[in-house]
Protein backbone atom coordinates (compact mmCIF):
# COMPACT_ATOMS: atom_id res chain seq x y z
CA UNK A 1 0.00 0.00 0.00
CA UNK A 2 1.23 3.63 -1.27
CA UNK A 3 1.51 5.30 2.20
CA UNK A 4 1.31 9.36 2.90
CA UNK A 5 3.92 11.14 1.34
CA UNK A 6 6.61 12.31 4.08
CA UNK A 7 9.68 12.23 1.95
CA UNK A 8 10.85 12.70 -1.40
CA UNK A 9 14.29 11.72 -2.63
CA UNK A 10 15.90 13.66 -5.54
CA UNK A 11 18.87 11.63 -7.25
CA UNK A 12 21.34 14.01 -9.12
CA UNK A 13 21.67 17.52 -8.22
CA UNK A 14 21.44 19.74 -11.34
CA UNK A 15 19.44 22.26 -12.42
CA UNK A 16 15.73 19.76 -12.19
CA UNK A 17 17.03 17.95 -9.61
CA UNK A 18 18.00 20.97 -7.43
CA UNK A 19 15.11 22.82 -8.71
CA UNK A 20 12.12 19.55 -7.60
CA UNK A 21 14.15 19.62 -3.93
CA UNK A 22 13.97 23.50 -3.77
CA UNK A 23 10.18 23.40 -4.80
CA UNK A 24 9.15 20.76 -2.76
CA UNK A 25 11.35 23.07 0.45
CA UNK A 26 9.22 26.34 -0.26
CA UNK A 27 5.74 24.39 -1.65
CA UNK A 28 5.08 21.42 0.11
CA UNK A 29 5.36 22.14 3.83
CA UNK A 30 5.67 18.64 5.85
CA UNK A 31 7.33 16.73 3.35
CA UNK A 32 10.80 16.67 3.72
CA UNK A 33 13.14 16.85 0.58
CA UNK A 34 16.32 14.99 0.76
CA UNK A 35 18.91 15.51 -2.28
CA UNK A 36 21.97 12.72 -3.05
CA UNK A 37 24.77 13.80 -5.52
CA UNK A 38 28.00 11.36 -6.17
CA UNK A 39 30.04 14.53 -6.34
CA UNK A 40 31.19 16.12 -2.99
CA UNK A 41 31.37 19.66 -4.67
CA UNK A 42 27.72 19.28 -5.57
CA UNK A 43 27.06 18.18 -2.18
CA UNK A 44 28.78 20.93 -0.31
CA UNK A 45 27.53 23.84 -3.13
CA UNK A 46 23.91 22.16 -2.58
CA UNK A 47 24.45 22.20 1.62
CA UNK A 48 25.69 26.36 1.30
CA UNK A 49 22.69 27.11 -1.06
CA UNK A 50 19.92 25.44 1.45
CA UNK A 51 18.41 23.72 -2.03
CA UNK A 52 17.31 20.66 -0.16
CA UNK A 53 16.26 19.89 3.34
CA UNK A 54 19.23 17.18 3.86
CA UNK A 55 22.02 16.21 1.03
CA UNK A 56 23.21 13.09 1.23
CA UNK A 57 26.47 11.15 0.62
CA UNK A 58 25.03 7.31 0.94
CA UNK A 59 22.81 6.80 -2.02
CA UNK A 60 21.23 3.77 0.05
CA UNK A 61 20.53 5.88 2.57
CA UNK A 62 19.30 8.67 0.93
CA UNK A 63 16.72 6.26 -0.06
CA UNK A 64 15.60 4.45 2.94
CA UNK A 65 12.79 6.22 4.14
CA UNK A 66 11.64 7.50 0.87
CA UNK A 67 8.10 7.68 -0.05
CA UNK A 68 9.28 8.99 -3.80
CA UNK A 69 12.71 8.38 -5.67
CA UNK A 70 13.33 10.85 -8.49
CA UNK A 71 16.36 10.37 -10.67
CA UNK A 72 17.34 13.61 -12.01
CA UNK A 73 20.95 12.02 -13.67
CA UNK A 74 21.98 11.13 -17.81
CA UNK A 75 19.15 8.48 -18.36
CA UNK A 76 22.19 6.17 -19.50
CA UNK A 77 22.90 6.26 -15.75
CA UNK A 78 19.16 4.89 -14.33
CA UNK A 79 20.22 1.45 -15.13
CA UNK A 80 22.97 1.49 -12.56
CA UNK A 81 21.09 3.63 -10.38
CA UNK A 82 17.97 1.20 -9.99
CA UNK A 83 20.48 -1.70 -9.71
CA UNK A 84 22.08 0.15 -6.76
CA UNK A 85 19.19 0.91 -4.80
CA UNK A 86 17.07 -1.84 -5.38
CA UNK A 87 17.37 -3.69 -1.91
CA UNK A 88 17.45 -0.24 0.10
CA UNK A 89 14.29 0.84 -1.25
CA UNK A 90 11.74 0.91 1.21
CA UNK A 91 8.47 -1.40 0.67
CA UNK A 92 5.60 1.10 -1.47
CA UNK A 93 7.93 3.11 -2.92
CA UNK A 94 7.58 5.03 -6.18
CA UNK A 95 10.00 5.17 -7.99
CA UNK A 96 10.19 8.00 -10.70
CA UNK A 97 12.69 9.89 -12.65
CA UNK A 98 12.99 13.24 -15.03
CA UNK A 99 14.19 11.90 -18.31
CA UNK A 100 13.47 12.79 -21.78
CA UNK A 101 12.91 9.43 -23.05
CA UNK A 102 10.54 7.37 -21.07
CA UNK A 103 10.67 3.27 -22.92
CA UNK A 104 14.14 2.77 -21.91
CA UNK A 105 13.51 3.10 -18.44
CA UNK A 106 10.56 1.24 -18.22
CA UNK A 107 12.76 -1.48 -19.57
CA UNK A 108 15.08 -1.13 -17.15
CA UNK A 109 12.51 -0.98 -14.43
CA UNK A 110 11.08 -3.45 -14.90
CA UNK A 111 14.21 -5.65 -15.18
CA UNK A 112 15.86 -4.50 -11.81
CA UNK A 113 13.88 -3.08 -9.42
CA UNK A 114 11.88 -5.07 -6.46
CA UNK A 115 8.26 -6.05 -7.20
CA UNK A 116 7.42 -4.31 -3.86
CA UNK A 117 8.11 -0.89 -5.32
CA UNK A 118 5.68 1.01 -8.64
CA UNK A 119 7.89 2.61 -11.20
CA UNK A 120 6.55 5.26 -13.24
CA UNK A 121 8.03 7.66 -15.87
CA UNK A 122 7.75 11.34 -15.47
CA UNK A 123 8.48 13.90 -17.68
CA UNK A 124 8.09 17.48 -16.32
CA UNK A 125 8.86 19.80 -19.69
CA UNK A 126 10.81 22.33 -18.26
CA UNK A 127 14.31 23.49 -17.71
CA UNK A 128 16.86 25.64 -20.10
CA UNK A 129 19.78 25.37 -21.47
CA UNK A 130 21.72 26.07 -18.87
CA UNK A 131 22.81 23.44 -16.00
CA UNK A 132 23.87 22.95 -12.66
CA UNK A 133 22.27 23.84 -8.98
CA UNK A 134 23.08 27.55 -9.48
CA UNK A 135 19.82 27.64 -11.75
CA UNK A 136 17.75 26.33 -9.20
CA UNK A 137 14.49 28.12 -9.00
CA UNK A 138 11.31 26.87 -6.86
CA UNK A 139 9.25 27.98 -9.79
CA UNK A 140 10.55 26.05 -12.59
CA UNK A 141 7.97 23.58 -13.31
CA UNK A 142 4.71 26.18 -12.95
CA UNK A 143 3.02 25.81 -15.81
CA UNK A 144 4.50 23.40 -17.69
CA UNK A 145 3.33 20.17 -19.10
CA UNK A 146 4.52 16.99 -17.02
CA UNK A 147 3.72 13.41 -19.05
CA UNK A 148 3.71 10.42 -16.51
CA UNK A 149 4.42 6.95 -18.45
CA UNK A 150 2.89 3.96 -17.79
CA UNK A 151 2.35 0.39 -19.06
CA UNK A 152 -0.17 -1.95 -18.13
CA UNK A 153 2.01 -3.10 -14.86
CA UNK A 154 1.97 0.11 -13.49
CA UNK A 155 -0.05 0.45 -10.17
CA UNK A 156 -3.17 3.37 -10.89
CA UNK A 157 -2.43 4.83 -7.15
CA UNK A 158 1.54 5.64 -7.87
CA UNK A 159 0.07 7.24 -11.07
CA UNK A 160 -1.96 9.18 -9.00
CA UNK A 161 0.30 9.84 -5.78
CA UNK A 162 2.75 11.23 -8.44
CA UNK A 163 0.17 13.08 -10.56
CA UNK A 164 -0.75 15.02 -7.33
CA UNK A 165 2.90 15.59 -6.99
CA UNK A 166 3.79 17.27 -9.70
CA UNK A 167 0.61 19.25 -10.07
CA UNK A 168 1.89 20.96 -6.61
CA UNK A 169 4.99 21.93 -8.15
CA UNK A 170 3.13 23.83 -10.78
CA UNK A 171 2.15 21.17 -13.37
CA UNK A 172 -0.40 20.31 -15.77
CA UNK A 173 -0.21 16.63 -15.74
CA UNK A 174 -0.48 14.15 -19.14
CA UNK A 175 -0.64 10.51 -18.57
CA UNK A 176 0.28 8.07 -21.74
CA UNK A 177 2.80 5.07 -22.64
CA UNK A 178 6.07 5.13 -22.89
CA UNK A 179 6.10 4.69 -26.44
CA UNK A 180 3.95 7.18 -27.20
CA UNK A 181 5.44 10.04 -24.97
CA UNK A 182 9.14 8.87 -27.15
CA UNK A 183 7.46 9.07 -30.34
CA UNK A 184 5.83 13.13 -29.62
CA UNK A 185 9.08 14.24 -27.94
CA UNK A 186 11.49 12.90 -30.88
CA UNK A 187 9.49 15.47 -32.88
CA UNK A 188 8.52 18.02 -31.03
CA UNK A 189 12.01 18.14 -28.51
CA UNK A 190 14.91 15.82 -29.97
CA UNK A 191 14.06 16.92 -33.65
CA UNK A 192 14.79 20.23 -33.12
CA UNK A 193 17.76 19.83 -30.69
CA UNK A 194 19.77 17.68 -33.88
CA UNK A 195 18.46 20.33 -36.45
CA UNK A 196 19.83 23.22 -34.71
CA UNK A 197 23.46 21.70 -33.88
CA UNK A 198 23.20 20.54 -37.75
CA UNK A 199 22.37 24.11 -38.83
CA UNK A 200 24.90 25.29 -36.28
CA UNK A 201 27.73 22.74 -37.74
CA UNK A 202 26.76 23.78 -41.64
CA UNK A 203 28.02 27.40 -41.04
CA UNK A 204 31.50 28.61 -40.50
CA UNK A 205 32.62 30.77 -37.67
CA UNK A 206 34.04 33.55 -39.95
CA UNK A 207 30.59 34.21 -41.09
CA UNK A 208 28.78 33.73 -37.78
CA UNK A 209 29.98 36.73 -36.73
CA UNK A 210 27.11 38.42 -38.72
CA UNK A 211 24.55 36.13 -37.75
CA UNK A 212 21.72 38.23 -36.16
CA UNK A 213 19.75 37.64 -32.89
CA UNK A 214 17.48 35.08 -34.62
CA UNK A 215 20.16 33.16 -35.37
CA UNK A 216 20.80 33.29 -31.51
CA UNK A 217 17.53 32.41 -30.35
CA UNK A 218 17.29 29.77 -32.80
CA UNK A 219 20.11 28.25 -31.59
CA UNK A 220 19.37 28.74 -28.27
CA UNK A 221 18.58 24.78 -27.46
CA UNK A 222 21.97 23.56 -28.95
CA UNK A 223 23.31 25.20 -25.80
CA UNK A 224 22.25 22.60 -23.31
CA UNK A 225 24.81 19.69 -22.20
CA UNK A 226 25.70 17.94 -24.66
CA UNK A 227 26.06 14.63 -22.26
CA UNK A 228 22.64 14.83 -20.98
CA UNK A 229 21.21 15.49 -24.86
CA UNK A 230 23.41 12.42 -26.24
CA UNK A 231 21.89 10.01 -23.64
CA UNK A 232 18.72 11.44 -25.32
CA UNK A 233 19.53 10.60 -28.78
CA UNK A 234 20.82 7.16 -28.13
CA UNK A 235 17.79 6.03 -26.23
CA UNK A 236 15.54 7.30 -28.94
CA UNK A 237 17.54 6.82 -32.30
CA UNK A 238 14.39 5.34 -34.30
CA UNK A 239 12.27 8.03 -33.42
CA UNK A 240 14.90 10.73 -34.06
CA UNK A 241 15.65 9.29 -37.55
CA UNK A 242 12.09 9.18 -38.79
CA UNK A 243 12.15 12.55 -37.76
CA UNK A 244 15.14 13.89 -39.76
CA UNK A 245 13.93 11.84 -42.75
CA UNK A 246 10.91 14.30 -42.35
CA UNK A 247 13.02 16.99 -42.00
CA UNK A 248 14.34 15.90 -45.09
CA UNK A 249 11.93 15.84 -47.22
CA UNK A 250 10.66 19.20 -46.29
CA UNK A 251 13.85 21.07 -46.53
CA UNK A 252 13.64 19.52 -50.35
CA UNK A 253 10.68 20.84 -50.84
CA UNK A 254 11.57 24.33 -49.95
CA UNK A 255 14.85 23.56 -52.67
CA UNK A 256 12.85 22.40 -55.38
CA UNK A 257 10.64 25.40 -54.83
CA UNK A 258 13.56 27.67 -55.15
CA UNK A 259 15.35 25.73 -57.83
CA UNK A 260 11.82 26.13 -59.72
CA UNK A 261 11.35 29.64 -58.92
CA UNK A 262 7.61 28.79 -57.44
CA UNK A 263 6.30 31.48 -55.71
CA UNK A 264 3.57 30.49 -54.90
CA UNK A 265 4.74 27.37 -53.60
CA UNK A 266 7.12 28.61 -51.42
CA UNK A 267 4.75 31.42 -49.73
CA UNK A 268 2.27 28.87 -49.14
CA UNK A 269 5.29 26.61 -47.11
CA UNK A 270 6.57 29.85 -45.07
CA UNK A 271 2.84 30.43 -45.08
CA UNK A 272 1.88 27.66 -43.34
CA UNK A 273 4.47 27.26 -40.97
CA UNK A 274 4.17 30.79 -39.75
CA UNK A 275 0.51 29.94 -38.87
CA UNK A 276 1.00 26.89 -37.14
CA UNK A 277 3.79 29.23 -35.08
CA UNK A 278 0.59 31.74 -34.32
CA UNK A 279 -1.82 28.64 -33.50
CA UNK A 280 1.16 27.28 -30.96
CA UNK A 281 1.72 30.82 -29.16
CA UNK A 282 -2.17 31.32 -28.79
CA UNK A 283 -1.92 27.84 -27.31
CA UNK A 284 0.45 28.06 -25.12
CA UNK A 285 -1.14 31.97 -24.27
CA UNK A 286 -0.61 32.16 -20.35
CA UNK A 287 2.96 30.09 -20.46
CA UNK A 288 5.96 31.61 -18.58
CA UNK A 289 9.50 30.54 -18.17
CA UNK A 290 12.31 29.13 -19.70
CA UNK A 291 10.89 25.61 -20.42
CA UNK A 292 12.72 23.33 -23.29
CA UNK B 1 29.02 65.92 -56.91
CA UNK B 2 27.09 64.24 -53.35
CA UNK B 3 25.57 66.85 -51.30
CA UNK B 4 25.26 67.67 -47.96
CA UNK B 5 22.61 65.52 -46.18
CA UNK B 6 19.30 67.26 -45.56
CA UNK B 7 16.52 65.27 -46.73
CA UNK B 8 16.18 61.43 -46.42
CA UNK B 9 13.53 59.62 -48.14
CA UNK B 10 11.88 56.34 -47.15
CA UNK B 11 10.22 54.27 -49.49
CA UNK B 12 7.76 51.57 -47.45
CA UNK B 13 7.23 52.53 -44.44
CA UNK B 14 7.16 48.97 -42.66
CA UNK B 15 8.90 47.70 -39.24
CA UNK B 16 12.78 48.66 -40.94
CA UNK B 17 11.25 51.60 -43.15
CA UNK B 18 9.58 53.35 -40.33
CA UNK B 19 11.94 53.05 -38.08
CA UNK B 20 14.26 54.50 -39.86
CA UNK B 21 12.29 57.57 -40.28
CA UNK B 22 12.13 57.55 -36.33
CA UNK B 23 15.57 57.28 -35.96
CA UNK B 24 16.12 59.96 -38.05
CA UNK B 25 13.82 62.18 -36.92
CA UNK B 26 15.19 61.52 -33.06
CA UNK B 27 18.75 61.37 -34.09
CA UNK B 28 19.71 63.27 -36.96
CA UNK B 29 18.71 66.88 -36.33
CA UNK B 30 18.47 68.90 -38.99
CA UNK B 31 17.78 65.89 -41.47
CA UNK B 32 14.26 66.02 -43.05
CA UNK B 33 12.93 62.51 -42.68
CA UNK B 34 10.05 62.19 -45.18
CA UNK B 35 7.82 58.89 -45.94
CA UNK B 36 6.19 57.30 -48.51
CA UNK B 37 3.75 54.76 -48.51
CA UNK B 38 1.13 53.28 -51.68
CA UNK B 39 -1.09 52.45 -48.71
CA UNK B 40 -3.60 55.03 -47.30
CA UNK B 41 -4.21 53.45 -44.09
CA UNK B 42 -0.30 53.26 -43.74
CA UNK B 43 0.07 57.06 -44.33
CA UNK B 44 -2.39 57.79 -42.35
CA UNK B 45 -1.44 55.86 -39.18
CA UNK B 46 2.27 57.24 -40.07
CA UNK B 47 0.79 60.31 -39.70
CA UNK B 48 -0.95 60.08 -36.51
CA UNK B 49 1.68 57.73 -35.28
CA UNK B 50 4.28 60.88 -36.01
CA UNK B 51 6.69 58.36 -37.15
CA UNK B 52 8.15 60.45 -40.21
CA UNK B 53 8.47 64.70 -40.39
CA UNK B 54 6.60 64.47 -43.72
CA UNK B 55 4.30 61.73 -45.65
CA UNK B 56 3.92 61.49 -48.99
CA UNK B 57 1.53 59.89 -51.23
CA UNK B 58 3.01 60.73 -54.21
CA UNK B 59 6.38 58.74 -55.18
CA UNK B 60 7.88 60.97 -56.91
CA UNK B 61 6.86 64.26 -55.10
CA UNK B 62 8.86 62.02 -52.15
CA UNK B 63 12.07 61.57 -53.85
CA UNK B 64 12.21 64.86 -55.59
CA UNK B 65 14.48 66.73 -52.75
CA UNK B 66 15.96 63.80 -51.36
CA UNK B 67 19.90 63.11 -50.85
CA UNK B 68 19.30 59.76 -50.11
CA UNK B 69 16.44 57.50 -51.42
CA UNK B 70 15.97 54.55 -49.02
CA UNK B 71 13.43 50.98 -50.43
CA UNK B 72 12.29 49.46 -47.27
CA UNK B 73 9.67 47.39 -49.25
CA UNK B 74 9.82 43.74 -50.19
CA UNK B 75 13.05 42.97 -52.63
CA UNK B 76 11.30 42.34 -55.68
CA UNK B 77 9.28 45.51 -56.21
CA UNK B 78 12.91 47.24 -56.41
CA UNK B 79 12.98 46.82 -60.04
CA UNK B 80 9.84 48.58 -60.32
CA UNK B 81 10.12 51.00 -58.18
CA UNK B 82 13.37 51.63 -59.71
CA UNK B 83 11.65 52.06 -62.73
CA UNK B 84 8.99 54.40 -61.22
CA UNK B 85 11.16 57.26 -59.56
CA UNK B 86 14.36 57.16 -61.75
CA UNK B 87 12.86 60.38 -64.16
CA UNK B 88 11.97 62.07 -60.85
CA UNK B 89 15.77 61.62 -58.60
CA UNK B 90 17.79 64.76 -58.68
CA UNK B 91 21.33 65.20 -59.76
CA UNK B 92 23.56 63.29 -56.92
CA UNK B 93 20.83 61.62 -54.97
CA UNK B 94 22.05 58.50 -53.46
CA UNK B 95 19.80 55.61 -53.60
CA UNK B 96 19.68 52.60 -51.70
CA UNK B 97 17.46 49.69 -50.04
CA UNK B 98 17.17 47.36 -46.31
CA UNK B 99 16.77 44.07 -48.64
CA UNK B 100 17.93 41.18 -47.56
CA UNK B 101 19.87 40.04 -50.67
CA UNK B 102 21.99 42.36 -52.76
CA UNK B 103 23.16 40.90 -56.12
CA UNK B 104 19.80 41.55 -57.98
CA UNK B 105 19.29 44.85 -56.40
CA UNK B 106 22.92 45.73 -57.30
CA UNK B 107 21.52 44.20 -61.21
CA UNK B 108 18.23 46.25 -61.35
CA UNK B 109 19.47 49.94 -60.45
CA UNK B 110 22.83 49.25 -62.97
CA UNK B 111 19.96 48.62 -65.49
CA UNK B 112 17.31 51.28 -64.57
CA UNK B 113 18.74 54.21 -62.42
CA UNK B 114 19.86 57.10 -64.58
CA UNK B 115 23.87 57.84 -64.58
CA UNK B 116 23.67 60.85 -62.30
CA UNK B 117 22.47 59.00 -59.11
CA UNK B 118 24.38 56.44 -56.91
CA UNK B 119 23.28 53.36 -56.16
CA UNK B 120 24.94 51.28 -53.10
CA UNK B 121 23.51 48.39 -51.48
CA UNK B 122 22.82 48.13 -47.47
CA UNK B 123 21.56 45.92 -45.28
CA UNK B 124 20.97 46.80 -41.38
CA UNK B 125 20.77 43.48 -39.76
CA UNK B 126 17.81 44.14 -37.53
CA UNK B 127 14.35 43.82 -37.17
CA UNK B 128 12.11 40.67 -35.79
CA UNK B 129 9.67 38.81 -36.96
CA UNK B 130 6.73 41.67 -36.28
CA UNK B 131 5.92 43.96 -38.67
CA UNK B 132 4.17 47.29 -39.49
CA UNK B 133 4.47 51.01 -38.40
CA UNK B 134 3.50 50.12 -34.69
CA UNK B 135 6.44 48.47 -33.82
CA UNK B 136 9.06 51.20 -34.97
CA UNK B 137 11.62 51.88 -32.83
CA UNK B 138 14.23 54.69 -33.10
CA UNK B 139 16.50 51.98 -31.24
CA UNK B 140 16.20 49.41 -33.62
CA UNK B 141 19.76 49.96 -35.25
CA UNK B 142 21.90 49.82 -32.39
CA UNK B 143 24.55 47.80 -32.29
CA UNK B 144 23.37 46.23 -35.60
CA UNK B 145 25.73 44.88 -38.38
CA UNK B 146 25.11 47.27 -41.45
CA UNK B 147 27.16 45.51 -44.87
CA UNK B 148 27.08 47.95 -47.26
CA UNK B 149 27.63 46.33 -51.06
CA UNK B 150 29.50 48.13 -53.84
CA UNK B 151 30.98 46.79 -56.76
CA UNK B 152 33.35 47.95 -59.62
CA UNK B 153 31.11 51.35 -60.43
CA UNK B 154 30.22 52.35 -57.15
CA UNK B 155 31.56 55.73 -55.70
CA UNK B 156 33.32 55.68 -52.77
CA UNK B 157 31.57 58.76 -51.54
CA UNK B 158 28.60 57.74 -51.76
CA UNK B 159 29.92 54.54 -49.67
CA UNK B 160 31.31 56.76 -47.10
CA UNK B 161 27.62 59.05 -47.13
CA UNK B 162 25.98 56.15 -46.33
CA UNK B 163 28.29 54.61 -44.13
CA UNK B 164 27.83 57.59 -41.74
CA UNK B 165 24.28 57.66 -41.99
CA UNK B 166 24.17 53.93 -40.79
CA UNK B 167 26.69 54.83 -38.25
CA UNK B 168 24.86 57.55 -36.92
CA UNK B 169 21.64 55.35 -36.45
CA UNK B 170 23.79 52.88 -34.15
CA UNK B 171 24.89 50.70 -36.88
CA UNK B 172 28.52 48.96 -36.83
CA UNK B 173 29.03 49.14 -41.11
CA UNK B 174 30.89 46.57 -42.87
CA UNK B 175 31.89 47.03 -46.61
CA UNK B 176 31.64 44.11 -48.69
CA UNK B 177 30.65 42.77 -52.67
CA UNK B 178 27.05 41.65 -53.17
CA UNK B 179 28.37 38.37 -54.04
CA UNK B 180 30.00 37.80 -50.80
CA UNK B 181 27.07 39.09 -49.06
CA UNK B 182 24.36 36.82 -50.87
CA UNK B 183 26.89 33.81 -49.77
CA UNK B 184 26.95 34.93 -46.08
CA UNK B 185 23.63 35.87 -45.27
CA UNK B 186 21.95 32.69 -47.11
CA UNK B 187 24.09 30.71 -44.63
CA UNK B 188 23.64 33.11 -41.15
CA UNK B 189 20.02 34.34 -41.89
CA UNK B 190 18.17 32.50 -44.69
CA UNK B 191 19.56 28.90 -44.35
CA UNK B 192 18.15 29.42 -41.08
CA UNK B 193 14.93 30.53 -41.81
CA UNK B 194 13.93 28.00 -44.15
CA UNK B 195 15.57 25.28 -41.57
CA UNK B 196 13.28 26.49 -39.02
CA UNK B 197 10.09 26.44 -41.60
CA UNK B 198 10.93 22.90 -42.18
CA UNK B 199 10.78 21.62 -38.69
CA UNK B 200 8.07 23.24 -37.96
CA UNK B 201 6.10 21.74 -41.18
CA UNK B 202 7.35 18.26 -40.41
CA UNK B 203 5.42 18.46 -37.04
CA UNK B 204 1.86 17.70 -36.76
CA UNK B 205 -0.58 20.48 -34.42
CA UNK B 206 -1.45 17.54 -32.25
CA UNK B 207 2.12 16.57 -31.00
CA UNK B 208 3.10 20.97 -31.16
CA UNK B 209 0.93 20.92 -27.73
CA UNK B 210 3.20 19.41 -26.26
CA UNK B 211 6.35 21.49 -27.64
CA UNK B 212 8.19 23.70 -24.27
CA UNK B 213 9.86 27.25 -24.11
CA UNK B 214 12.75 25.71 -26.64
CA UNK B 215 10.55 25.08 -29.71
CA UNK B 216 9.30 28.62 -29.33
CA UNK B 217 12.79 30.36 -29.16
CA UNK B 218 14.31 27.91 -32.08
CA UNK B 219 10.88 28.75 -34.26
CA UNK B 220 10.64 32.56 -33.68
CA UNK B 221 11.81 33.60 -37.01
CA UNK B 222 9.43 31.35 -38.86
CA UNK B 223 6.84 34.21 -37.84
CA UNK B 224 8.37 36.18 -40.21
CA UNK B 225 6.45 37.93 -43.06
CA UNK B 226 5.55 35.68 -46.03
CA UNK B 227 6.02 37.77 -48.42
CA UNK B 228 9.30 39.17 -47.41
CA UNK B 229 10.86 35.94 -47.08
CA UNK B 230 9.24 34.51 -50.90
CA UNK B 231 11.33 37.78 -52.09
CA UNK B 232 14.60 36.96 -49.93
CA UNK B 233 14.65 32.74 -51.08
CA UNK B 234 13.68 33.91 -54.97
CA UNK B 235 16.45 36.61 -55.23
CA UNK B 236 19.23 34.02 -53.45
CA UNK B 237 18.02 30.57 -54.12
CA UNK B 238 21.36 28.96 -55.75
CA UNK B 239 23.39 29.95 -52.25
CA UNK B 240 20.28 28.74 -49.74
CA UNK B 241 19.85 25.50 -51.82
CA UNK B 242 23.72 24.79 -51.36
CA UNK B 243 23.08 25.59 -47.46
CA UNK B 244 20.40 23.35 -47.53
CA UNK B 245 22.51 20.38 -49.19
CA UNK B 246 25.17 21.20 -46.56
CA UNK B 247 22.20 21.37 -43.97
CA UNK B 248 21.04 17.60 -45.11
CA UNK B 249 24.68 16.63 -44.76
CA UNK B 250 24.81 17.07 -41.08
CA UNK B 251 21.56 15.93 -40.37
CA UNK B 252 22.65 12.43 -41.99
CA UNK B 253 26.21 12.45 -39.92
CA UNK B 254 23.51 12.65 -36.64
CA UNK B 255 21.78 10.25 -38.10
CA UNK B 256 24.39 7.62 -38.74
CA UNK B 257 26.04 7.98 -35.56
CA UNK B 258 22.67 7.37 -34.10
CA UNK B 259 21.45 4.56 -36.19
CA UNK B 260 25.07 2.62 -35.50
CA UNK B 261 24.79 3.82 -31.50
CA UNK B 262 27.98 5.64 -31.89
CA UNK B 263 28.28 8.16 -28.79
CA UNK B 264 31.61 9.49 -29.10
CA UNK B 265 30.79 10.94 -32.48
CA UNK B 266 27.15 11.99 -31.36
CA UNK B 267 28.99 13.88 -28.48
CA UNK B 268 31.31 15.60 -30.48
CA UNK B 269 28.73 16.39 -32.98
CA UNK B 270 26.62 18.18 -29.97
CA UNK B 271 30.14 19.49 -28.00
CA UNK B 272 31.33 21.72 -31.17
CA UNK B 273 27.60 23.21 -32.12
CA UNK B 274 27.68 24.26 -28.02
CA UNK B 275 30.79 25.11 -28.34
CA UNK B 276 30.22 27.57 -31.50
CA UNK B 277 27.64 28.97 -29.87
CA UNK B 278 29.45 30.07 -26.68
CA UNK B 279 31.92 31.73 -29.12
CA UNK B 280 29.18 33.22 -31.34
CA UNK B 281 27.63 34.55 -27.77
CA UNK B 282 30.55 35.66 -26.69
CA UNK B 283 31.71 37.50 -29.61
CA UNK B 284 27.93 39.40 -29.56
CA UNK B 285 28.42 40.34 -25.59
CA UNK B 286 27.66 43.22 -25.65
CA UNK B 287 24.43 43.50 -28.11
CA UNK B 288 20.76 43.82 -27.15
CA UNK B 289 17.55 44.15 -28.71
CA UNK B 290 15.78 42.25 -31.47
CA UNK B 291 17.86 41.63 -34.77
CA UNK B 292 17.13 39.14 -37.09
Amino acid sequence: VLKQLRQITVIGLGLLGSSITLAVLHRLKGVKSVGYSHRAITRRKARRLGIAQKVVDDIHKSVEQADVVILATPIRTFEDIFRQIARSLPDGCIVTDVGSTKREPHRWAGRLLPRNVYYVGSHPIAGSEQRGLEFARDDLFDEANCILTKTNGTRPDAIQTLSKFWSALGCKVKVMSPGQHDRILANVSHLPHVTVAALINANVDEELKYAGQGFLDTSRIASGPENIWTDVLLTNSVNINKGIDKMVVELRKLQKAMDSGDEKCLYRLLEKARNRRAALIKNKGKKKGNES
